[in-house]
This record gives structure tokens, sequence and C-alpha cells, in this order.
């Protein structure tokens, strides 16, 4: 067991303090304050303001001081001049969390270092924990706590689903949150590093390794305080939940470009993708491919092999396809016999009865069923791509129920590919809240299912790996 | 000079005749007419039907050889039996040009090839040109000529564009057309190839080659009827106009799946490998990338050099470019003392100086343009990568002046990174009518710069060798 960590408080406060809530509704203060007061967010949130009584009907207080109630989590947008003061307020308060999201930090050189040394020996003194400075700090769709500052109509909120994201760049956060969201992709917290004076990604694992709406974990990493603390306990998580990283600065030029980005190092990249491997962390390759791979770890079964089929209605995304499960080390199951001939008795002659599957343009949902049932059935057949182009009038909404229905069964990992505009997207969407993942490239969907793959070799492996270790 | 072949009747016919039109509106022929009443069309289009008088109020023929009209283009959407016989009464119409959309030909095994050959051979003997069996055909945003039958609710049209794109799956051509169109991508002539019994990939790209409205051709290939004359028409057309192209079918397992999808043998992958790099054809990995290069290709200058610049106000971003920059064997320019001179000057102090040239999550259209303007100025910069992070209240709508309007002096290229949802889509599509393509990840705009890049190298060396032959 790993003990849960104390950084609880950031995602289920009873009461929070926002401090220095502008009466200017661009300003970052009255954004975050909005937003707890229109999520559903259930404890008490408190304004600090020294210059107005109130604030949208919310009584204003001149100082978190002040505030006639106990505080377990401050988020501050101050100016960085003022956050040391501000935070000797909460640890004098008793604040449990604070989340600084100003910059202006060890991000902009030597003053900025100084600052956050000073704030982090007041924390560290008490115990008080600290997220930030420099980010966008937390949004727990479950809680309703939302620090993200940026206003919705620019960043959609995701909806609840069960993939856990840090990260250490906050406009990177958002950017993939907003993407996120409009896709329809779920998450269970989001959390942005910043600066990492203190709450870190490794604090993170922790927690969410224990989280129970936690599936699988994905991080955006620029750099590690502490490597060696990272690989125990990745190696500790991994065997139970999957964890997905996407490592930035893998060359000279850009470790140089990370310095000035968030004031750390980013390390030799090789020894990362060692250290990966090792602790059995999955690597994205890019934004598009960290969600890419985290969706199908949160949603789908994980397969008993590598053996996928594919079914599909376009001739050319099949044959695409199984370029790319070739490509990623997975194999193109052979249907039995019994699979063979009760598609031969079942299918119009003009489908192809082989893997990949082409039941041809004008395939419907009764079709799309049969093939999914006789795949599904076939103990040669370990993982299932269903490639659905909407474009086909054949194709109705039916569809979206033929596959979750078989997909809701958890008995093989389902993944689809659909590649459109508006009309597809509709699609997309229902299949994705019906715990189906979309891909819109043939290239994606088999690299998502090879990460299906390859996390079972992780789980086995690790496990084992600890089993060791235990006797 | 390459002569532009007889294949330009499929896309401005002066009359048309739709072979099939039946009155259910679900119908493929109900569905083309209609889309030639609706579009743009100059042209004369008429139905034919034996068991009607009249179609949407127009006369309806109980043949070909009915129309009081000599008729230069037919469509015919009549089952696979029945097409011999219409192609019979084409080649007695003098008809120039036949678009056959239904499938059950050499897809469908032994009887398909049969019907094929007698096709082929009918044809032959007069000169009418063929496109099909087994494909949607052409869609000419110019003209009008749309004998894609996919409904628009589900499939939407791409608005005129620089990229010409050839298909020879149908599906496949639906789902990246719909995806193009919702995205605000544009495309200057659309042909779906399908079985190729006459009209094939080689014809196209000649045609092409010559036509004023296409700036880039785009292809997507299972196999070709020639391997040499593809080679030979694209070592002469690749100096003046690109070719991008995704072949499918790169292994065993896949050459298998094409037989039963469009009847033809897909060849040796790596013979095709070798064949595109000497003919200076571009080639692609994915259906995404297939639009992600053509899209760079057809609307921006090529660079003179391979030093890339990147401004952004996402750090994390920037980073991750400079990774991809230099996986794709891009350069990171180095500022000239001028330039950095100059941004010390004119940007505030928390923007980093360097390239990436991060102007940090507050950075507005003002900083962009600083930036903006001191990169295409700089002698040592041969390309700009502009990450546009829309999340960010700091960025208005202006941002698209600003970035169009530089890019609009066509003096170096200039691609956007933006990820996002709604709002940022709103702003990409603009920036794409703009003509400054945006790619919605690092990975993907790096590559894209990269194949501007790879065009310049293509470029220089075809045209050096064309000039050698001609010695």
């Amino acid at each position: 067991m790993i003990p849960a960590n104390n950084i609880e408080v950031f995602f289920n406060p009873r009461t929070v303090a926002v401090i220095g809530v502008s009466l200017n509704p661009m300003k970052l203060g009255n954004i975050i304050f909005r937003n707890f007061l229109e999520s559903n967010f259930r404890g008490k949130v408190y304004p600090v303001n020294p210059r107005t009584e109130t604030i949208y009907g919310a009584k204003a207080y001149s100082s978190v001081l002040k505030i006639p109630d106990e505080i377990e989590l401050a988020v501050t947008a101050l100016p960085a001049e003022a956050t040391p003061g501000v935070i000797l307020e909460c640890v004098k308060k008793r604040v449990k969390g604070v989340i600084i999201v100003s910059g202006g930090f060890s991000e902009i050189g030597e003053e900025g270092r100084k600052r956050e040394k000073e704030i982090s020996e007041t924390a560290k003194k008490v115990g008080l924990r600290v997220i930030g400075p420099n980010c966008i700090g937390v949004y727990d769709p479950e809680s309703g706590v939302d620090t993200t500052f940026l206003p919705r109509y620019r960043m959609s909120r995701p909806q609840r689903g069960g993939i856990a994201f840090i990260s250490q760049s906050g406009a990177f956060g958002a950017a993939l949150l907003d993407w996120a969201a409009t896709r329809g992709f779920g998450i269970s917290k989001f959390i942005s590093l910043g600066n990492k004076i203190d709450v870190d990604e490794i604090d993170c694992i922790q927690y969410l390794a224990e989280d129970e709406y936690t599936k699988v974990i994905a991080l955006y990493l620029e750099s590690t305080s502490d490597g060696r603390r990272l690989m125990d306990v990745a190696r500790k998580t991994t065997p139970r939940k999957p964890i997905v990283a996407l490592k930035a600065g893998a060359t000279v030029e850009s470790t140089r470009a990370v310095l000035s980005h968030t004031g750390s190092l980013a390390g030799s990249d090789h020894v990362y993708d060692a250290a990966f491997k090792q602790s059995g962390i999955i690597r994205a390759d890019d934004p598009q491919d960290l969600f890419d791979i985290a969706r199908a770890l949160s949603a789908q079964p994980i397969p008993l092999g590598d053996r996928i089929a594919i079914i599909t209605n376009g001739g050319g995304f099949g044959v695409m396809t199984v370029d790319f499960l070739v490509k990623y080390g997975l194999r193109l199951a052979e249907f039995s016999d019994k699979t063979l001939r009760s598609l031969g008795r079942k299918l119009p002659p003009i489908t192809s009865k082989g893997n990949p599957l082409d039941l041809v343009a004008d395939a419907d949902g009764e079709r799309y069923k049969i093939a999914l049932e006789s795949a599904m059935a076939d103990e040669n057949v370990d993982g299932l791509i269903v490639i659905a182009l909407f474009q086909s009038p054949a194709l109705q909404p039916d569809m979206v129920g033929v596959i979750s229905d078989i997909g809701n069964r958890r008995e093989k990992p389902i993944l689809v590919c659909a590649t459109g505009g508006d009309f597809t997207r509709v699609h997309t969407q229902m299949l994705e809240r019906a715990g189906v993942p979309v891909y819109p490239s043939p290239n994606r969907v088999a690299r998502a299912m090879a990460a299906l793959v390859t996390y079972r070799r992780i789980r086995n492996q690790m496990a084992k790996n600890e089993a060791t270790l235990t006797i």
C-alpha cells in the first residue's frame, strides 16, 4: 500500500479562501472566485479583498486572517511581490494548502528564485503544502474545485472521466483540457504544477494511485526534482494503475528552452527514457498521443494478447490500419473456422471474410453487430478495432448502441476509428461518453491499441518484480 | 510542357446526363442529380429514368439516347449488370466521359472482372474516358460538378483551395473531404478513382500539373497500374508542383487486404518508396499527414533554408516543437544581434529573447506582431512556427489579422500551432481561410514545416535532373 499523502486538501477542501478577488471580471482572482460559485463545489468559499465590502453578494474580507472560519485551502493570484506576505498569513491561519497561480518567480531569474525560497522555507516549517507558483492549479470535476483562471468560453472544462492529468506547464494543461472537453474526453483530476516549489509530480502520482476516480495517470513533464523517487513511486503504481508520460526537452536545443520556461533543468533524455521503461511508465510522443493512450487505458479492458481484428466499412482505412498494427508490433488475428463459417452464413457475399473484415460501404448497424459478435466470441481475437466512416448513409445512430453494448461487456478492448466533420463528431462524442474511445486515423487507433498490449506486458512484469522484492 | 490530356470533360462538362435518377431521395442517382441542381454548376443537366415524366421539375428521359442535346459527361449509378448496356448507349451518343459510381465489379471477383473488361473494351475503341467503377467520382468546387453521392449533412463539401486530392478509395476520399470541409481546408478538385478501368492517378497528375487552381497534388494510392509511367509523369511534375502521396499496403498482411478492396495488387512497399524518392514524390504517413503536408505546400512559400524560429505564448509547446524540429532534421534559427537588440527594446522583460521566443501567457496581438516582424526581417530565419494558445484571454481576434497580414507578404513560410476546443476552432478556421495553415500539435506543425524544406530540396534536385536530361 502506498500511503495517500496530505494533498487531499487541494481536491476536497471544506473551505476555500480566494485571495485577491478584484471587482474586475477580467482579473484572475475574480475568475477563480466565480469558478467556485458557478461549479458544483459543495464547500464554503470566501473572497479576500481589502478594498470592497461584498463581491457577487458575498462578504469580502480584508485578509485571510479576518475570515471567521477555518480555512483549508487558499488560492492566491496576487502579484509575486505580495505572495510571501500572503503565505505568512496563511501559516498563521493554519491553512493546509495554498495554490499560487501568480507568475514572477524562478522563471524570471534570481529575484524570483529568492521569493520562491522564502515561500518554501516558510511553508515547510509548518507542513503547509503549496502548488505552484506560475501555474493554473487544480480542476476537479467531481468536487467542483476549479482554480484554472481561463474563461469558460475560451477553455471548456472536461466532464468526469477516468484520466488524471498532471501538467508541469499551465498553458499546455489549459490547451489540452479545452481540447479534451470539446471532444468528450473525461478527466478525474487536473493538476498544473508550475515551478513545483513543493507539490510535485511524485506527490500527485502517490495520491492518484489511491484515488478511486482515477483509472490512468497522464503526465506532462519537463523535468523531475527527484528521478530516483519518481521511479520508486512509479514502480509501485504501474502494476495497478497505468502511467503515461510525455516528456519535453528531448534535445540539447530544447533543454535550454526548458530552463527559461519553468526555471528547471530538463536532464538528459535517454536517462528519462531508461527510467520510464524500468518503472513501467508508458512514454507518449506528443500531446495528442498522451491523451490517445490515456483514453484507451482509462476506458477499455486490457487485452489478453496481441491478435487484433479489424472491422470496417472503408477498405482503404482497413488496409492502412493493418500497416500500423504491424508497425506497432501487433498481429492481425486469424479468425477461427467457426467464425469464418458464421460470417459466411450471416454476411452478404460482397463483404470480405478475412481480417480486415470489410463490411463494405453500405454496411449498416446490423452487419456491424454480426461482425462484432463473431470477433468478440472468437478465441483467436484479443482486441477489436472498429472503423466506422459515418459519411455512409447506411450507418444510423443505432451504430453507437451496437458498439457500446458489446463494448460494455468489457470482455476484450474495442477502439473505434472515425474520420470526418460535424456529423461524425456527434457520433464519436456519444461513443466516447459510452466508454468507447474514438480516434481519427488508422495510425492513432493502432497506436492506442498497441499501448493497451504494452500495458498488459508492463503489468505482468512489474507485478513479478514487486513479488520478487517482497519475498 | 506536359500536354493536358482529355479528362477535362470530367471537371468542366457543358452538359451532363445522370443515368438512373430514382424518385427516392435516398438513392444514389437521385442524390447526384440534386447535387448538380444545388451546386453552382453552370452547364445543363439531364436526368434519365424510363419510369417517370419529370424529376424535380426537369423532364426525365427514358435513355441517354433520347436526350435532344449533345452529352459530354454521363454519370451512372445503375446496378453493375446494367452498366455494360449503358456504356454502349453512351458510345452511340458520343459521350466523352462516363463516371461509373456503382460497385459489383472486380472487387467482387471473376464475374465483376468480366464486366469491367467488356466496358473498357467498348470504351477504348472510341476513346470514351471512364472514371470508376466502384468510386464516388468527382467533386470540383469551382465548376460545381459533384458526383459524390453522400448527403451533405453527413459529408460536408470543402470550399475552394489549392489542394487537388486523388483517392483510389471512395470511402477514404469521403471521410477526408468531410474532415477537410469542417476544418476550413480548401481543395481545387477531388477525384475518386475506384477500380481504375481507364482513368488512373497518372492521367490525373498529368492533368492537374497544368490546372491553374491546383497548387499541390495529394494522392491516396493502394496500387498503381504502371509504375514506370507514374515515375515519368511525377518527375516532370514535381519541379513545378509538389506531389504528396499516401500509399497503403506497406506490409505483406495489408497487401492481401488491398486485393479484396479494389481488386488490385499492392506491390512491394520498398519499391514504391524508392520510386517516390526518385521522382520527387513526398510520402505521407497517414491520412492526417497527407493533408497536413499538402496544406502547407498549397498555402505557404517554400523556405530558402532550414533555420526555423518558434514564437509562442506557451513555453511547453515551444519546448516540444524544438524536439520535433530536431527530429525532422530542421535547425533552430539563431536570431541576429540586431533582432536580439530589437526584441530586448520592444518586448517586456518577462519574455524570453531566445528561440523559442516565449512571449509568455499574457502575450497579446501586439507582442506577437513585434516578434513576427523581427523574425521575418532576420536573415538568419528561413521559416516561422507560431504557437498561439487561444485559451489565453490576452489573445483577441486581432491575432488572426496580425498573423495573416505578415503571412500575406509571402516572404517566408508561417505555420501556426493551436490546440483547443470550439473557441480555438473559430480562430483556426479564420487563419486557414486567410491562407495560414494551423496544426493541433507540435509534432504535426514541425512535420509540415519539414515537408516545405524537403520540397525545396526536391525542386532543386528535380530541376537539375531535368536540365541534364534536356541537354
